[in-house]
C-alpha cells in the first residue's frame, strides 16, 4: 500500500482526493495537514467519516516523511513552493495540485500571480501532470505539477490539433464552471441566494489558466479565455472556437486517444455535457466544423474536482508508484 | 383599457404575457386561445388563478376581433403566418412574439425553419419589435415581429458598435440559456435528473437566431452562435468576443442608450450577471477590452420570458397604443 | 401617492418590498435606510437600478417623517423595537416585517429571541398583519406587526379549523423554505456548494415562529414545528399532520376565505406547490383526510420574500390607507 | 470475481449498480438486460462509456445462468415475480432491487401495488435485504429483496426503538427525496422548469412504502408517511416525529450499530443532512427531544439511489458470496 498525506486536506481539492482514496486499492491515507490540527478528519468532514481514520495535523515534514510515501498538495498559490522543497529532502514525492509549478516561465507566474516565484530551481524538475502526454517522464519524477481544472478541459481536445490551427485568428475560449471551483471561501457571490439561478462571467482577459493553456499549446497560439460560473456544483464545460487550417483532419488527429483511459472522444457533431462526466476522471468532448463560417466548434466536458484535479493527481500517483494507472478511478460518470 | 387576447395562452411565453398583464394598469386579459378550449385559465395554469378570469377558447379571428384591440401571439414558428393575415382583416392588431415575421429574407426563413413562407407579402409591413430602434414604426404599425430572446442579448449591446467591428474577424456569441427558453415541450435532456447540474451546448453554427442577428446588424458581420443551456429556469447571459477597429469608442457608442427604460449599461470593466435581470424588463450589459489580445469582450444578461419575450411585446404594445412605455413592466429584477 | 420609507433596505425583505413598491400605482419609495449610507440603491442593488432612485442615509426619525407617510422596518429582531417610538413621535405609521411586535407575550418573546422587550407598552397597539383576520384594525391603527412568514403558511390552513382539532394529540408542522429565508448574511451551510443538492433540519423544538402559531391558534394546540431548508431561493411549504375532531368539516370552515384575493383554497386530494407561489401574494393549500390513521394531512405554500413577508406588509399598507387592497399585488404565480 | 448480470440495465438504479461495479474489486458486469437490446450500454448511458463493457440484450434465463453468478433485477413492481423463478431454476442468485418481494403479506401487495402477486410462494424464501439485521439470512439465501429507498432511511433510525414508542400516537414520518427517485420516464412535473425551484408532496396515505415500514417496525405502530420531492437530484432526507415512552433511552438503543460500517449515528441534538451521504453508503441520523412537548424528533439522510438502492444490493450480494462486506463501496459521501 501507498501511504499517502494531502497537506490542505478540507479544501474541495482535498477532500475529493480523501474520498478516492477511500475506494483505492493500493493506496491509504496515513497523514492529513490542515490548519485545524487535533481534530479527526471525520469530524471537520462529516461526510467522509468511517471511510477515513486520520487526525488533522500541523505540517512537519520529518514527521510526514515517516509515514507517506507521497504528499499531495491541495494548496493556493504560493504556499507549496515553500512546503516542497523540505518534503522533497525528506524524501517524500510530491504531487502538487496547486499552480505553484504549472507555468515554466517565472515572469508569467509572476504576473498572473501576483508573486516572485521562491522555488524556481524546481520548475525544469517538476514533471506536468498532463497523464497522457507526460507519462514517461511521470514514471521517473518525484514531483508532479497538476494541470488546472481548465486548462485540461482545453487542453485534451486541443493539443492534438495545434499544427492545424490558423494562427491568424485567436482561439476564444468561453467556459462555464460549477461552483466547487471556486473553493470553500465564503463570499457575497457565492451565497445560495445570489448564486442560485444564476450565471455571470469573472476574470476575463487575466485568468491564470490563460498563459498555461498557451505554454502547453507550444506558445504559437493566441488564446482568449472566458470563464463562466453557473449555478451547479461540479463539471467545467468548454466551448472552444477556432479557425482551422484547410489541412487539418480533426478525426484523425484523435487517433492518438484511442486507448486513453480517461479520455472519450465523442466524434463529430457529437458533443460533451457535464452530466455524463460528473464524479468520474474522463474528459468527454465532440466538435462540429460549421462550413459556412469556417469556424470549428469544439466543447469538452471534465469534473473539475475529479478528472480535473483530484483524479488527475490520483492517475500521476499510480504512474509514479508503478500502479495499475486506472486504480481507484474506473467509475462512470454519476448520471443522474 | 386595452382589452388583450393571447394565442397560445399556456405555453411559457403565453404565461409570462397574462402574469404581466395581472399588474398592467391600462391592459387587461380578454381572451385566451388553447387547444384546451374549456377550461378555465386558472384550472390549466393554477399559478394564474385569481389574476386572470377567462376561459380558454378555440380560434375565431371574428370573435376574436369582437373581443380584443390587440392580440399576441405565442407561437412556435409556422403557426402564427396563418393565423394573422384573417386577424388583421377583422381589424385586430397583433404582435407576434414567434419568429414567423422576424427575417425578411424568405430564404433565410426556409433554410433555419425548414418551411416555405406563406404570408411573405406582410413581411415589409411587420415592424421588427425592437423597442429603441423602432419606436416610430411601431406607434404606426398593426403587425409587430417580436425579436428572439438571444437576439435581444445581443443586439443591444452590438448594434450600436457595429461600424467599429473589424469584419477580417468573426464575431463569436457564446450564450448560455435557463430552460425556460425550451418551452415546456417534455424532452429526456430537460427531465429533471437529466438537466439538473448539468451544461450543454445545441445547434451548433444551425440556430435560427443566427441570421436573425446577421440582418439587425446589417449583414455586414459573420457571427458565430453557440448556444447553452444550463441548470437554471431563466436567464440569458451572452458572452460576445469580437476584434474591434482601433478607432472604436464603446462607451461613446452607448450613449445613445441613457434614456432607455429598460437598458442598463454597466460599463467597461463591469460585467451583467443574471440574478439582476430575472424577472425583469431590462437587458444589462458591460464590456472589457484585452488589450493583450485586441479582444473586445461584451458580457450581457435578459430574461428570455420577461424582457426577452413577453416583457418587449408589452413594451410595442404600450408604444403602438400610445400608452406609458413602462406601464405594467417598471419591476427590478427579482434578486433573490 | 403614499410616500414610503424603508429601514433595512438592503436586506432581503427590504429588497423584495421595494421591487413591489416599484410597480405599485399609488405608492412611491422616498427613502431607503441602511448602512451603506450614501449610495444610491441602484449602486447597492443593481437589480433594482432604474426602478428606485433614492440615496440610502441613516436613520433620522424627524427626516424621515418629513419625507414618508409610511415607514417599513425589514430588521433583524430586537432593532425595531428601539427604533419604532420616535418614527411614531414623529407622525409616520409603521409597518414592521421583523418579529418585535409579534408576540404579545414578553416571556415568550424573551424565551424565543434572548432579549427582553423594550417597548412593550405598544405591544397592545400594534395590529397583528395577518390581513383576512384584522382587516378592521389594521384600518385603524399606525402600527403594524406582520406575521412570520412560516407562520402565515400554517395559519392561513389552520386557524379556521382551530375548533375541530383534537387536543390530545400535537399538531406537526414539518415545514421547508428556500434559502432566501435565512437572509443575506454568509454562512458555511449557505454557500452554494455546500446548500446545493442539500436539504437539513434546523431548530428543532426552540424556532421562534413555534409561539407566533400557538398565540394566533388561540393558546389551545400543542404544535411541534420543525423547520428545513432546502436546496432553492424562495417559497415555503408547511405539511400539517393533525387529528381532527369527528365533526370537523374542513371544506365549510373554508368557505369564509372564498373572497379572499390572496388565498386559494385548492380542495381535498388537491395539495399546494411552491412552484405555483412564486414571486406572488398568494398563499395556496389543500388537504388529505387519511381515514386508515384518523389524520388529516393539509399542505401549503407560500412565498417566503413576497406573501410571507414584503407582500402582506403591501397588502397591510393598502388597508391602513385605504387604497385598493390588492394595488401592486395583483401578480400570478412565476412559474416558470 | 463474481460475475453479475443487471435486467433493467438503463434506469436510475441500474445505471448506479453499474457505477459501483465499475470499482467493485471482486465482482464484474457480465450481462445487462434492457429493451433497447443489441446497443453498447456506453452508447446508451455514455457516462458509463469505457467503464461497462457489454451489450444490452434481451432478457433469457439460461442464457444469463451461463453468464452470471448473480442477477441484479432493477425494475418496476410486477416484473419482477415474473422473472425470478425461471432465474432462480437456472440457478442463479437473485437480488431484487423493485418492491416485489419485500412485502410478506399478499394482500397488502395488492392494495398498495393494485395487482395480485404471482409468486408468493417465494415470499418466504425471499430475505428483506436489510442488511445489518439479517446478515444471517443473507448469507445463506439466494433470493433479496432489497428495502425501499424511503424505507432504509426510517428503519434505521427507528427500529431499534421499537418497543420505546408510544402506541397511542402515530409516527409522524415527513420525507423529502431527490428527484431521481422517481426514475427516468418522463413527466410534467419533473420538467426542470416545473420542478426546479419547486416542493411538492405526493402520494399522500397511500405511497406503498408505508406498508413495508409497518411490517419491518413489527407491525405494532402506525406510521403517517408523507413524502415530498424537492429540487435536487439525489438523497432522502427523513424527519421522524413520535412520542417516546418514558423509559426510552435512545443513544442506548444505537449502541448496536457501533460496528455497522455504513451506519453513522451522529447523537442528540445533531441532525443529517443530504450534503454528506450523496454519493454514498451511508444513512446517517441524529435526534433531539422535545421537553416541551414530549416529542422525539429523529432526521435521517440516505442517498435514495447508492445506500437507499444499489450500495445496499451490492451490500447484500457482498454478505451473500462472502466478499468483504464493504467491497465497492467504501466511499464517502462526496461533499460537494
Amino acid at each position: 500500500m501507498i501511504r499517502v498525506g494531502v497537506i490542505g486536506a478540507i479544501g474541495y481539492a482535498g477532500r475529493e482526493l480523501i474520498r478516492i482514496l477511500g475506494i483505492h486499492p493500493q493506496a491509504e491515507l496515513t497523514a492529513a495537514i490542515e490548519l485545524e490540527a487535533g481534530k479527526h478528519v471525520g469530524e471537520v468532514m462529516p461526510a467522509l467519516n468511517k471511510t477515513a481514520d486520520v487526525v488533522l495535523e500541523t505540517f512537519d515534514a520529518q514527521q510526514l516523511a515517516k509515514k507517506c510515501d507521497a504528499v499531495f498538495m491541495a494548496l493556493h498559490g504560493g504556499i507549496a513552493m515553500d512546503l516542497i522543497p523540505p518534503l522533497r529532502e525528506a524524501g517524500v514525492k510530491v504531487i502538487d495540485m496547486g499552480p505553484d509549478f504549472r507555468l515554466k516561465n517565472t515572469s508569467a507566474f509572476k504576473q498572473y500571480y501576483g508573486m516572485d516565484h521562491r522555488a524556481a530551481d524546481l520548475l525544469d524538475e517538476a514533471v506536468y501532470g498532463l497523464a497522457p502526454y507526460y507519462r514517461d517522464a511521470l514514471a521517473n519524477t518525484s514531483l508532479v505539477a497538476v494541470p488546472g481544472c481548465y486548462v485540461m478541459s482545453v487542453l485534451f481536445p486541443l493539443r492534438p490539433l495545434v499544427d492545424g490551427i490558423s494562427r491568424e485568428f485567436p482561439v476564444i475560449v468561453d467556459a462555464i464552471s460549477g461552483v466547487s471551483g471556486a473553493g470553500r471561501s465564503l463570499h457575497e457571490i457565492f451565497h445560495f441566494p445570489e448564486m442560485n439561478e444564476n450565471v455571470r462571467a469573472y476574470k476575463l482577459g487575466i485568468h491564470q489558466h490563460t498563459p498555461e493553456i498557451e505554454q502547453e499549446l507550444g506558445g504559437e497560439v493566441m488564446v482568449q479565455f472566458t470563464p463562466h460560473v453557473g449555478p451547479y456544483t461540479r463539471g467545467i464545460l468548454s466551448t472552444i472556437t477556432l479557425r482551422p487550417l484547410e489541412s487539418l483532419d480533426v478525426a484523425a488527429c484523435y487517433e492518438r486517444y484511442a486507448n486513453e483511459p480517461f479520455l472519450r472522444v465523442l466524434g463529430e457533431g457529437k458533443l460533451a455535457e457535464v452530466r455524463y462526466v460528473r464524479g468520474s476522471n474522463f474528459c468527454d468532448f465532440g466538435w462540429v466544423m460549421d462550413k459556412r463560417t469556417g469556424n470549428l466548434i469544439i466543447v469538452s466536458a471534465i469534473d473539475n474536482l475529479f478528472g480535473g484535479t483530484a483524479g488527475m493527481a490520483v492517475q500521476c500517483m499510480n504512474i509514479m508508484f508503478g500502479l495499475d494507472e486506472t486504480a481507484g478511478l474506473s467509475f462512470g460518470g454519476m448520471a443522474p
